[in-house]
């Protein structure tokens, strides 16, 4: 798990360098085709890629996006007419035999799929019409890094090139992005993670929350914990942790909250002042312009777009230090293989 | 919350007898604008009932259904083309700003909009084009139980009229409903959930799952419990538990599963099977069709669509008792208001 993280730099400069090329064919070719609304459909870690392309889709391209549960089409036998929209499976294997159903049936139905995938020779890629690989190479840990931040900048870059059109990206994404391993190897190499990941060598559960961009990187983290340190973690949106489950904070509740510079960082002060009142134990993630108040973890102020293809680096780290730290073996979590098959 | 809790088969009865003419009115003015797909948007307790209509809305009317952040809109000030859609916000109290502001904006970007609401003098009702009351009286405690099965069954009234065009109901769901307030005091009556709740006094957290229309019922409860009992309560598909989150299963965690007799409910052996291996303490709520198994807190068997309005009845109640039990005032949540506004 070490390893897998500690090439996600590379995996970022190779996707931009060698992947881009034909993420720009494909999104080219969808632009052509306009689709009326984004399905993406997901489990685990890549559903978690899945949300964070979907805020892209709203909020980039206006189009109304969705994440489909597999079980209306594979437990139910349902069609919902996807006929105007494109359908995209996110998937490290490829190998999970509900999405391949779901594709199926979105593509016999009328729609245009999409399967991304790190596996260009699965079931999955194959029933799709279209396949972009994310170029994670092989991942050895049974939880997930490098292939889910492969998924995260494959589906940036691809909705980025739908935006324009022409599947290449404006300047303002390229100027960014052409920093971006340097960015991720400067975020790797903070000791912090480490540090952190003791402190909370006996914490018995854990609360994340981010909002927008930053809720993906909020889920993804309490994932990482479970499968890693077998630990509740519950992920909240900022606005939903208000609505219940804010009543569960108090001082022995850790809480992972993922803050950036932008709008989603600036709607989580009422969220961190409601914490605090709470008198929770609150570790801010990000870049984090917060009044009166400091990231633990920080990260490079970028546009929180892209913050997601850094915050959740040291939190990967959190998680693999703290389940060294409990004695756990992170790279083979007990009742979990790499290719998970549901139905 | 005890009285809440025991008044819903008298809100049924209401909102069959009194509240199903305007249901089928709106639902008949749907069906002739004859939307192409319906966003839900709403927050905590209300966001489970709009997942159990995302469900209806996809198998039974076979249209695409999302559930839209409001951070989109609100936070990030774009503005999803959802000209084609039918866009219906889930409120109890319609008092939070940003479903206001969803609603106000998919209004004038052309969208039909319908609030779904337990107060008809509320901005969200102002906002939507349409609104329907879901006439569950006032509520007392905090956290929502009443006004959630009153929205869960005004929903599944709508999405039925709106498959049969006319807005009324065939006979085959007819038959059902005419049960539904005698069927639900017959769950209330069984003392098995208070039972249960004593067993659970020393539990430190909560796992509950569910697959198809029993998943909101599992969303549902765990949020019950993280409110009234203040334990981390994590709740997943059964698929999506196989992806990660079993490697926390143990002895040690409380697995509440709900369980039908249907589909959904077929598609849970499996992960019974597997949270069996790693040796979880399994209870499960419902119909449940399973060899070898019977149901600790059984409930009828009816077709999972009803099941959704009978299962939460008895977790209500094991929410509710476990707070007692564990010292705790489960009408006034430690920092919670009944009205919880988010922008």
């Amino acid at each position: 798990m070490a390893a897998d993280i500690a090439e996600q730099p590379d995996v970022y400069a190779d996707v931009l360098a060698h992947g881009a090329p034909e993420i720009a064919r494909i999104a080219a070719l969808i632009a052509e085709r306009r689709p009326r609304s984004i399905v993406f459909t997901a489990r685990g870690t890549s559903d978690h890629a899945a949300l964070y392309a979907a805020y892209l889709t709203e909020i980039r391209l206006g189009l109304p996006a969705s994440l489909a549960s597999p079980s209306v089409v594979t437990v139910y036998d349902a069609r919902p007419d996807w006929s105007d929209s494109l359908v995209i499976a996110v998937s490290q294997s490829g190998g999970s035999p509900d999405l391949a159903q779901v594709v199926a049936a979105a593509r016999a139905g009328g729609a245009l799929t999409l399967a991304v995938t790190n596996n260009p020779d699965s079931r999955l890629a194959a029933e799709a019409e279209l396949h972009l690989d994310v170029r994670a190479g092989h991942e050895r840990a049974v939880a997930a890094t490098k292939t889910y931040t492969a998924e995260l900048l494959t589906l940036l870059l691809l909705i980025e090139g739908i935006r324009t059109g022409t599947g290449r990206l404006d300047a303002a994404e390229t100027a960014v992005l052409d920093k971006l391993p340097e960015l991720a190897q400067s975020v790797l190499d903070d000791p912090g993670a480490a540090d952190l990941a003791g402190r909370y060598r006996f914490a018995s559960r854990f609360v994340t929350t981010g909002r927008g961009y930053a809720y993906p990187t909020a889920r993804e983290t309490a994932l990482k914990l479970m499968e890693t340190s077998y630990l509740p973690a519950l992920a909240f949106s900022g606005a939903d942790l208000l609505h219940g489950p804010l009543a569960m904070a108090d001082p022995g509740v850790p809480v992972l909250a993922v803050v950036g510079s932008g709008p989603g960082g600036h709607a989580m002060w009422n969220v961190l002042t409601r914490l605090e009142k709470q008198r929770a134990d609150v570790v801010i993630v990000g870049a984090a312009d917060v009044p009166g108040q400091t990231a633990r973890l920080a990260t490079p102020a970028v546009d929180e777009r892209f913050a997601a293809l850094l915050d959740i680096l040291p939190l990967q780290r959190v998680a693999l230090h703290l389940a060294i730290e409990r004695g756990e073996n992170p790279d083979a979590p007990r009742g979990l293989k790499k290719v998970t098959e549901t139905v």
